[in-house]
């Protein structure tokens, strides 16, 4: 932590300021200028940091309080620098394989969900998604089939022998949703629902945590956190878009968070080209992006029949659509993994602060 | 919902599009131009709309689909002209009065809690606010006294006779926080996490909903319909400031949400100039400005001792602060009623839509 | 400038970022923590701090590099403590009276232009605004009148005897404008049009910078800091909106910046609330706040016969509007400044960097 | 257009909108449905467009007012559906092979600007860049070596055979800016200086428009028709980022543009990875992350010691670097063209209006 005090600040408001961190069991270090004094803090601050740093900012001769170590610890990959792989079912992410996770936005009946996923699973995909708690902005629009929508997401995962995933809202449903999915999905806008997070860290399931759609990165690790912290490591970021000025699209997909999130942090990052577009063609080119920056996988919304869906269908791929666009992921994936031995070699190092914006 | 046909469409297209609609028992209306064919469907589409605005967007032919009614219906002013006055222990919001709600952000403990009370009712605060569930962003963070904390909240109701508020976390919550306290928050990370929602809709108290960071007027609205439309109007909005990529300020606080939201909704509208801000030397100037902008009140954050704060001491003002800046306000909130008779005698008309950025 | 080293660094790598800070003529200190090493600078790195930033962030071993002095001079109040006041045909603009800006858009005509002069002169407007030459995001609309508008304003000015204001929008237009108006006008489109603002920073005439609309604080003075640094002082700053994810209004209004910028720098801040909300029932509440928080002006829209204007008619106040607004903000303004003696007592000290979004 | 009465206005207001109109030369059709009324206009509304929106949308009883035909006209795909194909000595642009522009930020100096050209050209780049006047955000920076870096521009241009783009600041600029390059670039903080988009729109040279950091898609191609309807039909397209919340990326690459501009319009799309994420390292996943979206080419910044670079040095790529990227580059373009035989197979239709965002 650096507290640079004002260039008008007197010696004992910067005496103040060294004995408010040494009531903290933290010892300051004098930075004497010309104009001004720096008072640095080295070492980890632990929990206190956010606080701290707040009664810092309103002490009288301070100018400002920056931060110098990230407030995630856990899903830093300064702390755990080998790639976090999850296996389920026998498929693994994280690995430098290639997931794709797949299968109807709700789940509307038995036959279209088994038909879904005899389809997407002989087209390759890893991981069978579908909705049976939706969160939806209206209260007037279908909420999803509930239980019974698990149970024909069970019934599919015993058909195709894939694992997986569905979106749980609320830690009163974790159990049930535990019960029958081997992965949590938490919702863009529950990335902050705090009691959620904490009650999928217990719960003994991977858990996939999509991007609040204002979030920062940082806030999205943090999140991480929080699952991790409760015990549970098994923790996969997607990335979904975040909200900008921009209207022509739903969302701006923010892709350079992939090779970002791959220096910050060690868990596997999935990318869902549906949701961030809103639009079924403009889902293809964006997943083929999504793989050539480096993503563990894709995840996208396919439907039996997209125009009778009963939710996102307008973003929904046909099952030919998705057969073709799975074969041409594949084959990028492999030749970027040919060309690219390693990610980082323009690394260098990788200083992220204090870029001013341009 | 107008669907523009694009110019190269054909009359089959357009007679699918049609019968698209026609089977959802709507009417369509042919526009025809030189150029294009433009469908209209005229009055309320129900809670299909944005499904079927969806399938439309999709199909064959069709350049865009536009919807003509706002998706909410039980908030609008439209549907419900006179303004919701909610009254709780004899005070009255919404009925052109000042609300201040003033309190600490954490409830601490037993005294300082009743100390604030006391001290902030003196200076005319209308409703003690005070934390005991609290979202933090870190899980390594203070995250309040729950129980204990509530029940010091309704010692302190008692103490001074004003309603009080505090948030509530998840649906499992919200018995236990409707026992304590006169009116629930949910807060900006919850904003739409609709088992929550739900749940307060069901509680028999009012609701002060605050606004999402990332969230837009029409998606504040939309969760305000769920309140509503699980049996609880009493619902009041409070303004806390959106994520912009300023970063000299915590959030960009939105003041023009204020009047643009007494023209859409006959719901109270608060405004937390402590959170938008996050520092206390800006709260007086945005409570200020927030008043003059003709909002029924203000939330702020008040504390004994705001550099001993667990939480947010930056932002608490303290109690000195808190009455000059409160007798300021009533000052100013008499002045611009005298003043603005009718705060809407420069609408004319209000229309909102369409308005391209500049 | 703060350079945190990683966790991971080497001594050599520490050794290379002090030599390529002395190679700069600069001091590195040394913090040593149990962790890492974190090497500051002190005092004003100077004209190469952007350049240097860049280089050390992306050395090996180093995690991040920090400033810690704000990149304008000129235009800080920490440079230069006491308000810069503005003084133009004897009407002074920063000195705490109410500056109001009024007149039309687009100057359509001679006689609209004086007759509008009257009007809102004698409701009490201290500064006569008219477009000449119009930035239109449309190549298809009216770009205004050109010379012959600058004519009609130079005879508006000399029938109420009140100083103009008129838009720049090029370095060639410079002279000429210059010649007909007192205070130059550079909009929101070319904030950072840099050959604009050394133009205007050598033409003798106050200016008056509007804030870029995707711009920060931050963006904003320093464009400021190229008009002063070319040898004008005389800077007015307007906030006029900034672009956000919110589409019911045309931009999102940031008024926390009029107190921001009261801290920040000594230049005089005015409020264009008709931009911002871009609807005429909007101004009169926005222009109510930004008096209330302290703005040093508004600067307003007014049109004969609004319904018929050839630019931005639905944002501009009639006559009646105007007269009963600036009469209203005249009082508020003498309430403000009553009630508000100093008005930085909250302040205590003032840090703004390291705020964390939440 | 469509103008949607509100649910109370009476026929008299809208008699007054219709006569509004006709004013226009415009036909009103009336869509009468239980609640409202509904007036469309079809077909092309002209230049008036947006003023004639901005009356109607405050005209009493009117709720809004939509347009239904986008603002641009000849940079549309609607409106000319091939691909604009620009060639510039004997490389051409848009027509399905990868554009690759390469070379300094700023020309340093003649022998810089010569061994960078000669070595990216032997990587396989088709277009020579280098800064000579340089938009700096602070006064105190680097600002091109002007004139003199021009020559070297051409002069490295002479040694490969190679086109050349360099960038125009003002109307004044660009006449000597044509003599010396092939392609005129205009930057991000220049794309609404109306005056020089009018200027290089009359130079007879190819312009490369970057987007602004601010700017929506629909603005960015409204600039793009002042170039074209000045009579220069040679614009391409440069997406590089755009301002959002995030901090961690100095800007957010927008690739979903690349799609959509194609179905938009026929001009060639090229990115820019290097200004968007500001980190060398971040600049190979986003380059191929481009290519698989479908973008014409991309541009970056390369410096044959960047550690020394005068001007972005920390998001310059060594040679080395450059090499083994366009290799990679290459590789994956082909790969994604054979796989993708069509890229609008997933379109159907294409509708990107009324898309709520979520």
């Amino acid at each position: 932590m650096i507290i640079v005090m004002s260039m008008g600040a007197t010696e004992e408001q910067a005496t103040n300021v060294r004995d408010q961190l040494r009531s903290y069991n933290l010892t300051p270090h004098d930075n004497y200028g010309t104009q001004r004094v720096v008072i640095a803090v080295l070492g980890d601050v632990g929990p206190v940091r956010d606080v701290l740093m707040g009664k810092l900012s309103v002490m009288p001769g301070v100018e400002s309080v920056t931060p110098i170590t990230r407030p995630y610890k856990l899903t830093s990959r300064e702390s755990h620098p080998d790639d976090t792989v999850i296996e389920v079912l026998g498929k693994r992410i994280g690995n430098g394989t290639l997931t794709i996770m797949a299968g109807p936005c709700s789940i509307e009946g038995r036959d279209m969900m088994i038909e879904t996923a005899r389809t997407v699973a002989a087209a390759g995909a890893t991981v069978l998604r579908g909705g049976a708690f939706k969160p939806r902005t209206s209260p007037y629009s279908f909420q999803g089939l509930g239980v019974e929508g698990l149970q024909y997401l069970a019934e599919a995962r015993k058909e195709t022998g894939l694992p997986t995933i569905t979106e749980v809202m609320e830690p009163g449903q974790v159990e049930v949703v535990a019960r029958y999915s081997d992965i949590l999905q938490v919702g863009t806008r529950n990335m902050q629902n705090y009691s959620l997070l904490t009650a999928v860290g217990k719960a003994g399931r991977p858990v996939m945590l999509k991007r609040g759609y204002g979030a920062t990165i940082e806030e999205w690790l943090m999140a991480a956190e929080y699952i991790v912290s409760s015990g549970n490591p098994h923790v996969i970021l997607c990335e979904r878009g975040i909200r900008t000025f921009e209207t022509y699209t739903r969302n701006t997909l923010d892709l350079t968070a992939v090779p970002l999130l791959h220096h910050l942090t060690h868990l596997p990052v999935i990318v869902d080209p549906s949701h961030a577009t809103g639009k079924r063609w403009l889902v293809r080119p964006m997943a083929l992006a999504a793989v050539a920056a480096g993503a563990d996988g894709i995840m996208v919304e396919v439907h039996p029949d997209p125009d009778a869906a009963r939710s996102d269908g307008e973003q929904s791929l046909t099952f030919d659509q998705f057969g073709d666009m799975a074969h041409a992921l594949f084959k990028i994936h492999d030749e970027v993994r040919t060309l690219i031995k390693d990610p980082f070699a323009m690394t260098g190092p990788a200083a992220i602060d204090g870029a001013s914006k341009h």
